[in-house]
């Protein structure tokens, strides 16, 4: 199995990336992972290594598509840079699957442009994590789709099923529908019409999720529109940030406290780390035709490796096949 | 001043609304109260204390709404409730404010059917604090209005700075409009025609909030439509209590980190009182002509003596004096 990853995205690249990628191939013995990016950089930190080299390859790209352009020019206008050429390897199949901690928004236009969605497809999604008091659960869209249809959040439910069915082994996954109010009446005219669609349609539909109860974990998959989805992705970072910066000021009073704290690091690494979606892989781009996973911009090589395991099972639980198949039988039932 | 309580809406009603009630008059010696509800319970209750009886009385209501009745149904057929009594009352001016911590759908319901809205507000917004590193934010709206049209959030947001510079005592209140990236040309089609119409909208527009930056508090007023805010407010809620559960069965785990944990009882207290949007008030219900405000479900005492000075602040900042003055130079400028 081959997997591509772009080796100049991301706040540490390349050298979280590169060790990220070594993790990867001394614990998955089947793979073999081609960095994309500038030449003589990598080969120079590749030089630090020994093992491994045999299934580690370099792709030349000698451009960087950088956070702060606009993600439409910067795909149309560099055509060397790590991300499109790593793109279009998924398009013409060098790779099965591509990884990239760059740019989310030009990920997103990139995948659309140059590799394109799924036959059936109307809109891709990105598809993240959110860790939960009991398991995570896939919350989708976080942002490809600003402004949604009823029949996109369907799809969504149908996808994003498929893909906690096979990359985290859940067993007929539970949809659940993001609202203001557990009631069939209640949000906006979007939710009201696809809580009406969703009750037919072939996932394991559970009904409204208040967003209080995100954190519950009592469903697989959970679906809005990007905007909502977005809100909720960024305001789980933003808050946990802001309230592991509070407790540290809180307990850095005095000595008394200062210990305490020390005492209690172990309890607090262990639970950041509970709280850490980098722990379950990067954002798969789902609908688009090929694996393209978005890593956290701060991915450090752990969450790297974890990336590359994801994209892993993705191939492995052939998740866009199932994906084609089931959009053919959802139009066979609208027709 | 007159202020109007539900003393039966609330968790813990009719105790905690009374005790609330009684620290009030205590600190505030410029104020009545009048507590609206059943007769018999409340004189049992009030023959527990024995101070402040001259600036307390009481309104029968012989009805309670719960908050598992549908608001509207509840509205329409309880008319001897405490919370339509206590609505009628600030209809017809037998008091200045009214304070529910009973149904929030219904007390929405109730103050657009019974006291109705000011003259210009197309959408009343239900606004409510959230916490920040630095001071409370105001955000609105947070449940009144699933469906928004940009005109409402250019409201929303003269009526929040307006609210922020009188009960808060802010200076020309900075306005963010909550969106999914920072740029103008980033969002949904509701917060881009928002974003133009802020521009020059009278207010301290301070441009588009990302969701992870809502806790940095450089805004005073933070506008969204419904969904979107209820969203957010509900999220807040249910990870607050989610990282407090995760983080107590980290201490738990053996007798050391037990020890830590209680070393830090007092930080851990002060952080969450920090953490606590109780502590502000309740949520006023802007664009209601009259003082409505919402007091959360869970209030104690404190947290009613906070909604109370809130109604003291909102009547003597002649809140809604001056929202209606400036809705006309809105028009007038529409014009």
């Amino acid at each position: 199995m081959i997997i591509a990853i772009d080796a100049m995205g991301g706040d540490h690249a390349p050298q979280e990336i590169i060790k990220g990628c070594m993790l990867a191939l001394d614990e998955y013995q089947d793979i073999s992972l081609i960095l994309v990016g500038q030449q003589d950089v990598l080969e120079k930190e590749l030089a630090k290594y020994k093992s491994c080299k045999n299934r580690m390859s370099i792709q030349n790209a000698s451009d960087v598509i950088t956070t702060h352009e606009a993600p439409v020019s910067g795909i149309r206008s560099k055509k060397d840079s790590s991300m499109v050429v790593g793109l279009e390897m998924v398009k013409v199949k060098k790779t099965q699957a591509f990884i990239s901690a760059g740019s989310t928004g030009a990920l997103m236009v990139g995948s659309l442009l140059k590799v394109g969605r799924i036959k059936g497809i109307d809109r891709p999604a990105l598809a993240s994590i959110i860790p939960t008091k009991k398991q995570g659960v896939l919350l989708l869209d976080v942002g490809a789709n600003a402004e949604c249809k009823s029949i996109n959040l369907v799809q969504f439910a149908m996808m994003g099923s498929i893909y906690m069915n096979k990359v985290f082994e859940r067993s007929n996954s539970k949809v659940g529908l993001v609202n203001i109010g557990e009631e069939e009446e209640k949000g906006n005219e979007l939710v009201k019409s696809a809580y009406q669609a969703m009750k037919t349609a072939s996932c394991n539909f559970i009904g409204n999720v208040e967003a209080r109860d995100i954190f519950e974990g009592n469903a697989d998959v959970l679906v809005c529109d990007g905007f909502t989805g977005n809100i909720i992705l960024k305001l789980i970072e933003g808050l946990a940030d802001t309230i592991f910066l509070m407790l540290k000021i809180e307990f850095m009073r005095n000595i008394l406290s200062k210990l305490a704290a020390w005492i209690l690091k172990p309890a607090l690494r262990n639970f950041k780390k509970k709280m850490d979606y980098t722990e379950y892989g990067g954002a798969p781009f789902l609908g688009i035709d090929g694996c393209i996973i978005k890593a956290h911009g701060s991915s450090n090589a752990n969450a790297i490796k974890n990336a590359i395991r994801q994209a892993q099972n993705f191939i492995k639980g052939n998740v866009n096949e199932l994906i084609s198949k089931e959009i053919i039988k959802l139009e066979d039932n609208k027709q």
